[in-house]
């Protein structure tokens, strides 16, 4: 299905990323009915990084509610995932809570004056309740890794504790953080916990609210404007989902009311994201009509 | 409806518009079947603005197609619609077509080795067809105190002239730019003029196609990501809507396969964009669940 | 003395610059006790350019004094000499007299409600009188050509004047400043020129008060911290003299109380600094001890 | 001599300085002849904070030479002491060494792959032979408070670990820079440890070399063009002198071959330094004709 150099280069900054073998590719679909379509790798665990932004923020919403809009923004930041030049300017408030910013300050949200572990724990119980999946676990070996060579991100939590943004010591927060990030999932795992995105909150259809349809929305709207850092404008031109990608390699794909997907493939294009998960994702959304820019007769052709 | 201080605050950099009556609010809604609900001042012609991008980046893009996106990007900028930041950051190449330096690209694109009136025709002939209205006319003493004032738009497109991603003297890109943002439409025609951006490029159900279905898409999405400036990421976690806003308080938002929406109220807040008309459009959105962000069958309910 | 590669290369934005043989090489330093040693091309006419910023701003502080710093800063600007950026950020005031914008907030000051051939004529009639020569001329083949294809301070201009930090209409002050640039100068005419900023504001010893000590003092001051644009630190840190550069490859330089220099060598550094010229300043200070950071007996060594 | 509000405010981002009685004022001049002449409190030890990024360069210079400037720039940075917005712009690379970056990056080459204490123990010695005072102590309490506060300067210092120009882990790096810049000395103290700058690198008159005369020169102009950060280019304009403030109210000013000058008044100017110190040393220059931009014969007057 492509060559080498079309899969692009696996993220090198976090050793154990870089000694993934950049050949694999993994898809899972989740359809509103309830329809599961694996191809590939889809069962294979791989660490979902920044995807697991989505699932931090939707946790610190339902604890602090629309507050969390003090301390963090909702504005594309038109500069690189990890910018610290925004910070300065905007007096330590970061432009939105997908950049690592803005998820430091949703970290610091959640760790709400326990221990790291604590905060940790609750969202890896949120993970697999998402996901109905209790074996989902947190990759240590890649956490600690990360906690060895993150200066970019101990940079920005203590730039934004200078401005008093984080609440909790810059080492705790990033404690939180980087586990976060290494939560290893596979395709069907992701898919599955993003289904309560596509069904305007519920879990399943007709099952438990997670959270509210307007929470839902506005996740799926910040997801679209935000959610591939500097290429959320061409993420949005070319497949038209509300999307999350990650530095792993994965990327989670939300069509409202029709699926929620996610795709694998660690090679990544000079903006951080999936190579083959995005063109991927584009060929789907082309050949389903699910983008949510089409007519509802264009989408159901 | 609303008190004076709900209405924000009239543009005022340009003289003409700075004398408008601000309490003034109209809206026109065109669903997909044809219908038309109109209210308040939906006939008042109001100048269009920065609306005109959007029907001139169409123009554009029939002119060049996909190769316009080697001279401007797509997107969001992370900044307000009249920085020149960015463009020496990114050696003259505007971060989309909506703001300023991105419309001033486009209009030199439709320039096209014309006179600035020739192109302007064909502009003007093209927003006449999309609305079916042969009666809509560019406000020439808008025009002329736009060319007597805009020293920053001047200003960027000498800039640009600098990189050499103008290709017409300034001053005649210029003289289109100037003209296509003085057009003046009233809510009906602009939500008639959106219907091809709702109906994946036909001009009507069953109609002629005026651009193909992934176009129309395409300027969607980039309506969604960009065409709030700075507030573009605001409007869509609010609204969920691609819409274009203008200076002259109008707003087109598109609901794809249900509606092309058009609301007007002078008053303007902090970001540039109509106060009353994106609290209307964000009302709008609510009731009908026309969200792009809601699952369809929150959307029917 | 020189290979090709060690002198730089001609600055090519301006044509009739590009056309310049990089090989030829000026030097002339007029002592404080008035003699004259001149080496090479020392008698050749060429475009002072950016060299004029420092008769301009003495021009336009006897017009109007200490209120200029309202309009213009006194501080080293970190950033290439026709950087829009910084203007943005500081509302149209530029960071000092010297980068491009400042020189034509001056330019604009020593118009004053002029036509600009008389502002012109006032600067050329001072440099005239300050060289003692009345041959000194204005190559008009220059200040065309730099009209022609000046956009990016076209570009500048405006946009000051879209903060109203211009008072007259952009085009009238951009004739003044490239007018003034496309002064043309031998090395001596230049050092001559310059004798008053080491004679403590005097004409010759002994002679007419052209400004105050106070003045001469802080115009030096601004030479040494703002002449080389973003490498005034580094001539500084090699020279140790107030100096001033133009694109046409000269440099004035002074030695408070020791001598005026003028050194022209049209090939350009990486700064847009002349390269011999620059090399050419570092051996004398180095040989004569005249750096403003030697203390007297190793200046008399 | 002055009112409370010309004397500015005190420091207050470091706790214990925040408790310093505005009220102080010292001052001492050590002449090229090796006379001393003291004012005010001139024997009262104040926490000298950046000035001692000089002492700290010229130890670092010592270790390495001009291979420092491989990880440090010489040009004024036209932004504020702790930014770290060009630092992104720039690689990782700060632009003098006297922004707080900067500093960072010297105080990891004096650390030396040493023990912090040991770096620190070696600069206090060096400042005391400077000083002839073997009294001069470093304040834990202040130097414990900074590292409790400092967060902006652990974000720098994490920032260029990431670009991997620091080489030792950050929290040695920073254990040494707040220990310098914890030392605490008198004015007297002050300028007899910069008379080597004064004496173009000897001690004393006759005395022993502490560096060459051209390292003493450049040092110099490093302190003219940078050492007021953002407000360098005003205190050259003003005063007409080398000099390093830090945010404890001391001036270290440097009239070469004339005189090694300290003042310390703990209220600070809207750019963080000393607002009567600033105001004593350009009454100073005034009186005595130092500044080095004047010609020698009005420095004589």
């Amino acid at each position: 299905m492509a060559t080498e150099t079309e899969r692009g280069a696996v993220a090198t900054y976090i050793p154990p990323l870089a000694r993934i073998d950049p050949k694999q590719f993994g898809l899972c679909v989740v359809t509103a009915d309830g329809e599961i379509h694996s191809a590939g790798e889809a069962e294979e665990a791989f660490s979902i990084q920044s995807v697991s932004k989505v699932f931090a923020l939707t946790q610190a919403l339902g604890k602090i509610g629309d507050t969390l809009w003090r301390r963090v923004g909702r504005e594309p930041s038109g500069t690189p995932f990890n910018s610290i030049v925004q910070l300065e300017r905007e007096q330590g408030i970061p432009r939105n809570p997908f950049i690592n910013a803005g998820a430091l300050v949703v970290a610091d949200v959640n760790l709400a004056g326990h221990a790291p572990r604590v905060a940790i724990g609750e969202l890896l119980r949120f993970v697999r309740y998402l996901a109905e999946d209790e074996t989902i676990l947190i990759d240590e070996h890649v956490a600690r890794s990360e906690q060895e060579t993150g200066f970019r991100n101990v940079a920005l939590a203590n730039y934004m504790r200078a401005f008093a943004n984080l609440t909790h010591p810059p080492e705790l927060t990033l404690g939180v953080y980087f586990h976060q990030c290494a939560i290893a999932m596979s395709c069907r795992q992701l898919a599955m916990a993003g289904r309560y995105l596509m069904l305007g909150g519920l879990l399943e259809p007709g099952g438990a609210r997670v959270i509210s349809a307007q929470r839902a929305r506005r996740i799926n709207a910040l997801m679209l404007t935000c959610g591939h850092y500097d290429a959320s404008g061409d993420f949005a031109f070319r497949v038209g989902l509300p999307g999350k990608s990650g530095v792993g390699g994965g990327i989670l794909a939300i069509a409202p009311g029709k699926a929620s997907i996610a795709a694998w493939s660690p090679g990544l294009n000079e903006n951080g994201n999936s190579k083959l998960g995005t063109l991927a994702l584009e060929r789907i959304a082309e050949a389903t009509g699910w983008s949510v820019f089409s007519p509802a007769e264009e989408r159901r052709a």
